[in-house]
């Protein structure tokens, strides 16, 4: 099978259309993105986002909530995204014969959510009990706390919100922040699977042609310049580490230099942090490191969790771990690295959910589509060699680390 | 597209090969499955089942641990798979070329696991540690303790297994545990994506006509008969609720009437409990009914998450929503729950990973496979008519509840 190819199409107002056919599939999938997410949400109302997503659903249009809901399940839709840092995504899949209905009542949802008085408050409790969830999940909770600290503007916010700015949250400000924030200048509208680009042109030109404005600009990632440690101390089980370091963003040369050292870390089963930290030690239970992008900011999240007793010392073998990146990897190690890459990638395309949702973070982070030929020609070219030049100059260091458990850790000179 | 087609094929050892070939892939799953799972293994050795699973893959036939990781990774092997309650399965995917030498690794990663002196403890301490963040995992500890008592033999048992059971466990146990449920009698190597049938029933035939045996034959699923009422004390922030009833098992004809009816619950987005429990009156988080099968047994499990001061609230509206299917359900919720059932099944085959693992499972429970032409037309046969009338004659009741949480709770008429 060839890789189906990217069509696009641009609406005056600034709605961009992105579609991959997918020849065989019977399902369509589709991914409306919105730039409004937890970074610009209103100061003081963090959380927002994520109530103004969900509400969204409750009425749109010409249907109150439960006949919306009726109208996605007669379709079938299986809703999908959410709301995220940079953006928020309105996303679903359904057998491609429903798609342009479904299409309707999501333009609905976007543009002309009803934001019910008598029912914005219990969404907001939603958001209220999913906060107070975060006790009970000392990993996210850890998670939430190292983006934090992370970032030293509004891109360390988590959608999740904070309990003072969803208590203070009006349904006057959800109603001016969708004003505000749901505008079309930089919105985009993924499809992948069974369907007729043209057609879905044509339907999107209907749907959202008089839709108007631009939402305001946002800051850029401002991650922390000089690296901080912060523990939380909390009487759990386990102990859990996360540290965040400096990436290669997806717009910059040596990206894939950064994400096959990155799987060189932590893709397979021979990957250095689970047979180093992992296996050979039996350090923890679980270790991995992953490689994020926001609009041109990269950056690493690596996690461990284990006893307390072992906690220390799991630290400073990832730490270590982490930096002896600088030192070189085998080109079996990046030979390994690429086959594993590629290999998912293959298979996460197989769903066109999946690939609905990357091409619509593709076409916000770069302003275009990477095919699967562009990804794996570029994959291709990285060698040891040019991981070493790129790591010899820009050594992994300045890890900010955060720990949540019963015992307050030592972070080392790799950290420090 | 038309609907693929399963090919079997026996070997005289009972292992028995199906495979469905999905044109247009480009990766290939499997799934090597054994039945021995955490159901049949020894007394006072729980836990036993996951250890050997995770330690089958830290060194097999000619290769040691780092060997095998890395022959795995060189073909770019994504490893899936794990102990269950009935089986372990052994199960990896990657792109089609690569599928013959990855089976060549399995089977020795299945026949001839090294089971080696000098990692069995680092694995067993993996087990240990995934135990103890039990204690940080409240939802899973619940539902943990829900199958221990909603079934009164092993099939109650978790694979996480328990300290008692891991502590005591030897190396000799696993050796011994190996060479007697390791057996290719009710084996089966499952197979979806690019690949050639006749080809991989060849490579089957020179990779396990050589091995002989029959497993233990497992006992069948008991119930509860009398329902349980269990609370958890713990200082959490949620309250955790979970219930256990009987559903309907895959063999029998009214099947697709328990799994519609299941549905309507907690199919959509206008699902009852999602509308009842979370929307209409905000108490809970999250809510849900699932639909589960083991070998000749069906049981549903429900689960709410919500505050403690609402859990009384939410546990008596949940088994109150659970007992109303038996005053009948809709029409218009039949076709939405249908049209919602039928949807995913689609997208949930695109994936030659979900599609092997599904293959393995019917193989298993029914001893043969059923196709998505089949499963959509025994869904379309269910009418509001035909679900009245099953569960006229079996209402559902005799609710085993576990909580987890700050707050014990009173369980009213509907549940015992």
């Amino acid at each position: 099978m060839t890789n189906p190819t990217t069509q696009t199409h641009q609406l005056p107002n600034g709605l961009t259309i992105v579609g991959e056919p997918m020849p065989g599939k019977r399902a369509s999938a589709w991914s409306l993105l919105v730039p409004a997410g937890a970074a610009t949400e209103p100061a003081g109302r963090e959380g927002l986002t994520t109530v103004l997503e969900g509400l969204s659903y409750r009425g749109a249009g010409p249907r109150d909530s439960h006949e919306l809901s009726d109208a996605l399940d007669d379709l079938g839709v299986e809703r999908g995204g959410g709301a995220d840092t940079e953006y928020s995504t309105f996303g679903g899949a359904t057998l491609g014969d429903y798609l342009p209905p479904a299409l309707d009542l999501y333009a609905d949802i976007v543009r002309r959510p009803r934001l019910p008085e008598a029912e914005w408050e219990a969404q907001r409790d939603l958001a209220l009990q999913s906060l107070a969830s975060l006790e009970d999940a000392p990993a996210r909770k850890m998670f939430v706390q190292l983006r934090r600290v992370y970032f030293t503007n509004d891109f360390g916010r988590s959608t999740i919100g904070t309990e003072a700015g969803l208590k203070s949250l009006t349904l006057n400000d959800l109603r001016a922040d969708h004003a505000a924030r749901f505008r079309p200048e930089g919105a985009i509208l993924a499809l992948a699977g069974q369907f007729d680009f043209d057609a879905a042109v044509r339907q999107a030109e209907t749907l959202f042609n008089d839709w108007e404005g631009t939402p305001p600009l946002a800051a850029t990632p401002a991650p922390v310049t000089t690296p901080v440690y912060h523990h939380i101390a909390q009487d759990t089980a386990q102990q859990q580490i996360g540290v965040a370091y400096a990436g290669v963003p997806l717009t910059e040369a040596h990206h894939y230099e950064y994400r096959v050292a990155t799987a060189v870390l932590s893709g397979g089963m021979g990957a250095r942090l689970f047979t180093e930290v992992r296996e050979k030690r039996g350090l923890v239970y679980s270790v991995s490191a992953s490689a994020l992008a926001l609009r041109g900011c990269g950056f690493s999240l690596a996690y461990a969790g284990t006893t307390p007793e072992r906690s220390q010392e799991t630290l400073d073998v990832l730490l270590g771990e982490l930096a002896r990146v600088a030192e070189g990897v085998s080109e079996a190690e990046v030979e390994r690295a690429k086959i594993g890459m590629l290999s998912s990638l293959v298979m996460q395309e197989e769903s066109s959910r999946s690939r609905a949702a990357a091409i619509a973070r593709d076409q916000f982070a770069l302003g275009r589509v990477r095919s699967l030929d562009e990804i794996t020609e570029a994959v291709n070219r990285v060698t040891s060699d040019t991981i070493a030049a790129y790591y010899a100059a820009h050594p992994p260091r300045d890890f900010t680390v955060v720990t949540l458990g019963p015992k307050e850790l030592q972070v080392t000179a790799h950290g420090l």
